[in-house]
Parts: C-alpha cells; sequence; structure tokens
C-alpha cells in the first residue's frame, strides 16, 4: 500500500488511535502521525511506544497543517475537542471520527466546523475489551468492517481517500446512513453491552451466591458476559447517552420476547423452547462463514465451558 | 493416576461421554468402557473412534454389572432411563450422572434406584457449544469444576471413588446442595443462556435490520450471544424445563435492573451508568486470576471486536 495522506493528526491517544497508528506506520500510509491526548502521561507512552512521531500539548496545536484529522476520543468529548480545534483546521483537510455512534456525532460535531473541511463520520467495527495507549495492535482492524456514514455533500475524492486508508489498514469499508448505522450497532452492540452488564451486576448483587462461586463456576457461559461487561465504563455511558433511541427500542423488543420465553418456561412449553433455540443456530453459521468469527469451540481457549 | 473403576458404562455417548471416555481412557481411570446411545448411528461412531470398548443395543445390557454407571444423557430422558437400567443394575455399585440441573434429576432418578445403590448427582462445568460422539475430546475437564451433590445417607467410600475418577479426569471437585447448585448455575449459565438466545432471536426477527447486515457486524459484542445461543436445543429446553424456579427468580432480579439501567439512559443519568459499570470490571479480574478464563484480548481470537 503507498502513502494515502501526508500528516495524520489524531486526537486521542488510546486502543484505537493507537492501532490506527501501528498499521499506518507498519503498511506505509502517512508520511507523519501527529498525536494528542488529555494526559501528559498517555502522550509520554505513545512517544515512548513510537507509534506517534511526535505530541502536541494541545489538539488545536497538533491538528494544525494536518490532512487528516481522526477523533479517537470517547463519544462524549467529541464536541468540545471539534470546538477546539475547528478554527484551525487546514482548509481541504479531511477530518474524521472513530465514535461508536453516529448521529449524536455529526451534531456534536458539525456546527463547529467550516465548509472547507471534509468532514466524513465513520465507525471501525473493532476493538478489545481493553483501552488505553499500551493495548493497541495493527491487526486490530483486519478482516473487520469500517463504516462511514458520509453527509449528503461529501466530496468524492475526500470519500475515496479515507476509503483507501481504512482498506490498506486491513478493513473492508461500508457507507450508512448514520441512524441505520445507530439501529444496527443497537442490535449488534450496545444493546448485548447493556445486557452483559446487567447479568453481571445481577451475579454480583446476589447475596445468597457468593463472589466466589460465581468466579469459580463462570465457565458455564457466565465468563463470555464478564468480558464484554468488562469494557471501559467511560466509553460505555457515552455510547448509552448518544444513541438513547435505538437502544432503548431494541431492548423494549428484548424483554418483550424475554417475557415470552419466561411464559414458556412457567407453563412448560418445550415445544416454543425448543423451537426458538433451534431458530438461533443458523445465525452462528452464518458468522462463521462470513470470517467474522472462529469455529474452533469456546473461541478456541482449549478447555471447557458451557451448561 | 491408577484404575478407579473396573467396568464403566456410559449411557449416552455425547459431547460429555465422549469427552469422559477419552480421558478414562488416557489416564487408564477404568479398565473396560460400555456404551450405549439411542441411535444405532452414535453408537457405531462410538466404535469406529474407539472411545468405547463395546457398545450394546440397550441401556439395560450396557449397565449389567458395571461397577460405576454415568447417565450422559438430556435431562429430558433421564427418568426412561433409570426406570429401565434400575432394576438391573448390580447392588453396591455406583450410579451418578451429569446433568445441568441437580434437583429435578434426583427426583427422576431416585424412585427408580434400590437402596443398594450408590446414587451420586453430578454436574461438571465443562462443555462447548457443540454435542454429539464426535465433539469430545479428553481436556475438556481441565481445571473444570465438577459439583456433586451427594445425598444425605451417601457412603463416604463411593464418593471417594468418584471424586478420584473425576480428579483423575483433571476435574477439582466440589460438594454442593442440590438447590444451591440449581441457583448458582441459574446466575452462571441457565440465565445467561435464555438471555443470549433470546438477543439472537430479537436480531433474527428485526425486518429493518437483514440478516446480512447482523452477520457483518456481529464482531461488535453480538457474536459471543451467537456462539452461546447456538448450543444443543434439545439439551436447552431440559434445562429450563427442570430448574424453573432459580431461573425465573433470576431472571426477575435481571429484568428490574435492567429496567432500571434503561430508565437512567432514558433520563440521562451518565452518574449512574459509570458507576454501574465500573463495578463489574472487578468480576471479570477476579475470572482472570482463579484461572477460569484467558486474559488475552477476545479470548485470544487475534482479531478485533467491540462497540
Ligand atoms: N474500544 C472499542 O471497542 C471501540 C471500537 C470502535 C470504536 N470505538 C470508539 O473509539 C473511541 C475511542 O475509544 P478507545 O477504545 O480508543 O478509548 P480509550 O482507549 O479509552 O482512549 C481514549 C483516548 O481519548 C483521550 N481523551 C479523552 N478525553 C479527551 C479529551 N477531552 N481531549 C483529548 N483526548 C481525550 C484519552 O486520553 P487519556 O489517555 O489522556 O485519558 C485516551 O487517549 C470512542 O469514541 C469509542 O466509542 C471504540
Ligand atoms: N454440553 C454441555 O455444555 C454440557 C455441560 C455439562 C453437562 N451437560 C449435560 O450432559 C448431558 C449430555 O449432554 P451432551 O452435551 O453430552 O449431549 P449430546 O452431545 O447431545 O449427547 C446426548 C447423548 O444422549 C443420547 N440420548 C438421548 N436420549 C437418549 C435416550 N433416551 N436413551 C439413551 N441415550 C439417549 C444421545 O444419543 P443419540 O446420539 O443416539 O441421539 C447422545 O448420545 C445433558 O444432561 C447435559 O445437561 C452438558
Amino acid at each position: 500500500m503507498s502513502k494515502v495522506y501526508k500528516k495524520v493528526a489524531l486526537i486521542g491517544l488510546g486502543l484505537i488511535a493507537s492501532s490506527m497508528a501501528k498499521a499506518m506506520k507498519r503498511d506505509g500510509l502517512a508520511s507523519e502521525i501527529i498525536g494528542f491526548a488529555k494526559s501528559e502521561e498517555t502522550r509520554a507512552i505513545a512517544l515512548e511506544l513510537e507509534f506517534v512521531d511526535r505530541v502536541e500539548s494541545s489538539a488545536a496545536e497538533a491538528v494544525r497543517d494536518a490532512d487528516l484529522v481522526v477523533l479517537c476520543v470517547p463519544v462524549g468529548a467529541m464536541s468540545a475537542v471539534a470546538k477546539e480545534i475547528g478554527p484551525v483546521l487546514k482548509a481541504g483537510a479531511t477530518l474524521t471520527d472513530v465514535g461508536s455512534v453516529k448521529r449524536s456525532i455529526i451534531e456534536l460535531v458539525s456546527p463547529h466546523i467550516t465548509e472547507d473541511i471534509h468532514f466524513i463520520p465513520g465507525h471501525p467495527l473493532a476493538g478489545t475489551e481493553n483501552s488505553g495507549p499500551r493495548s493497541g495492535f495493527a491487526d486490530l482492524f483486519k478482516n473487520r468492517w469500517c463504516i462511514l456514514t458520509p453527509l449528503a455533500n461529501t466530496d468524492a475524492a475526500a470519500l475515496d481517500g479515507l476509503k483507501n486508508l481504512w482498506e490498506g489498514m486491513g478493513a473492508n469499508v461500508e457507507e450508512m446512513d448514520p441512524d441505520h448505522h445507530d439501529l444496527v450497532l443497537a442490535v449488534t452492540s450496545h444493546a448485548p453491552h447493556l445486557i452483559a452488564y446487567t447479568m453481571v451486576g445481577v451475579a454480583d448483587d446476589l447475596s445468597r451466591v457468593t463472589d466466589n462461586e460465581v468466579v469459580n463456576y463462570s465457565a458455564a457461559g457466565f465468563r463470555d458476559f464478564t468480558r464484554i461487561a468488562a469494557s471501559d465504563p467511560t466509553m460505555w455511558r457515552d455510547v448509552f447517552l448518544n444513541n438513547k433511541e435505538a437502544t432503548l427500542e431494541i431492548l423494549g423488543r428484548f424483554t418483550e420476547e424475554l417475557f415470552d420465553l419466561q411464559r414458556a418456561i412457567r407453563r412448560g412449553d418445550g415445544q416454543q423452547l425448543f423451537d426458538y433455540f433451534s431458530r438461533t443456530r443458523a445465525i452462528r453459521r452464518g458468522i462463521i462463514e462470513a470470517g467474522q468469527d472462529t469455529d474452533v469451540p469456546n473461541f478456541g481457549r482449549g478447555d471447557g465451558d458451557g451448561a
């Protein structure tokens, strides 16, 4: 892959930004990577790990002259950052973000951006339960999807450039309407995360079952939930606050169906349960066939879990 | 490890039985392993894979003269099998099972067993999302827990023998009251499974989000749910029908807390969400420290997911 951008500024230097920087460096996609994060400590780590060429002590300084600016901060911090950098962005620069919601980021960022900036919101569907500047790795985006939600008047050349960057980092790029993005992600990510957090919270609360028991006997299904529920609290708070409507809609559907299955259990309706459980197997097969997960049992942990 | 039993009969030859047989053979824990499963096909596979020494064409034939009989059938089949083998079990033999619920198996099996049989219910907390005679492997129980729920009058020597067998297969053995077992498993396994099945069902049902989208964008949290929801429908139907009370109790708690968090989202109470999400991280750490899961991101899948 050849160079896509000259100067790239990353605002926020956590899991996503450090993974992007490592991928860009490995594949020679940018001439220079400039970084900024809130804390001095994170900026020092970024320099120490050498995934950025230099850091600046403010977001405004970092974006000066950049051809591409990527906002890699929690959703709740997007507006303040946009406000700070808006006035100093170079005319003709591309501005993108990696936030997990899209409609509300468009609303938070757009007011601060002038017409001569190509603002193209984005979201790589790739992450881990870890965060911070030490958690990134160049392969994070490999064979994962990156969804771009370009606005109506988006410049075709700017869009192509950003697509090339993501493809250069190993991702498949898909364009989507921002509201549809938020609905799809409410299903595949936001609702499942809230549910996992809730189930782990319930287990933690039960006085008749000790934490020790929960921990020891977690191999029976629960441990997958605990991994999801170990994700960064700030990031997830912001996701739910900024994708309220779609998340609440999906959770409403979820509780409706859950009540129906609870009733089936109470009534002893084995046929309803069996039919429901049979249907969901097909989706799993689809995911494995699409290369979006491994088919090795237990994700290849090499041990047993379940039941 | 040296021999624990002479003749061992396995009734049911699926994931759990075939894993037990392989572990027993590898570690020389039994002199002879006799198998029976409902279908001719499964019996033939067991012979072909050589994890049993012979198969018989009825459960009654298989258990004749056995020192240990292990019921490895779905919970709903336990009663019929017990009724068939009860009259022919050898006096002094140990009878155990591997069913995922315990109180109701005690109620289903006990009536068919005479006083000269040592009936010791058990449950290895180990499995995968796969099933059938080809899915077993000798390491399934390694470093996993096996819970035994001995009845009041259980013979100490018989209990020791069964413990030795499980420890010989690599498991840690714990004794527990059967009702407490059912509550603990409702938390760590049964409720999480129903929740995962439900969430996958909801995703499958939504007409505004295509199956293709669900599949492609599953890396964001959902794919862990789909793995759980790919588990055997018969087994899980039986689990819910036979652990109604505890499962419904835990699901009741779960929906209560979920409603509370939904309200927090609706009201925009970021502090409540943040606090809740921070609390659940500690449990994850406990599980990793207890050696019950890997701390490699994404279970070591080596790619990205999340958000
Ligand atoms: N993790 C995932 O699974 C995932 C996946 C896809 C998209 N996303 C999205 O990607 C974004 C970043 O997530 P992440 O996982 O990379 O988070 P992270 O590892 O926690 O990193 C966040 C970074 O943002 C910085 N930051 C926070 N507030 C800031 C501010 N006001 N000004 C400047 N920097 C600030 C932090 O600086 P300090 O270190 O100095 O605090 C940190 O470097 C979020 O919007 C998230 O929704 C996450
Ligand atoms: N899978 C797990 O994660 C897990 C974990 C711990 C405990 N358990 C428990 O272990 C037991 C077995 O589960 P598994 O995963 O090994 O199931 P599996 O792979 O589906 O195997 C079940 C076996 O039972 C046989 N069977 C069914 N009905 C029978 C009957 N009436 N008479 C004789 N054999 C019959 C089946 O025979 P055919 O092949 O001929 O149909 C099959 O060989 C269940 O009680 C389950 O609750 C499961």
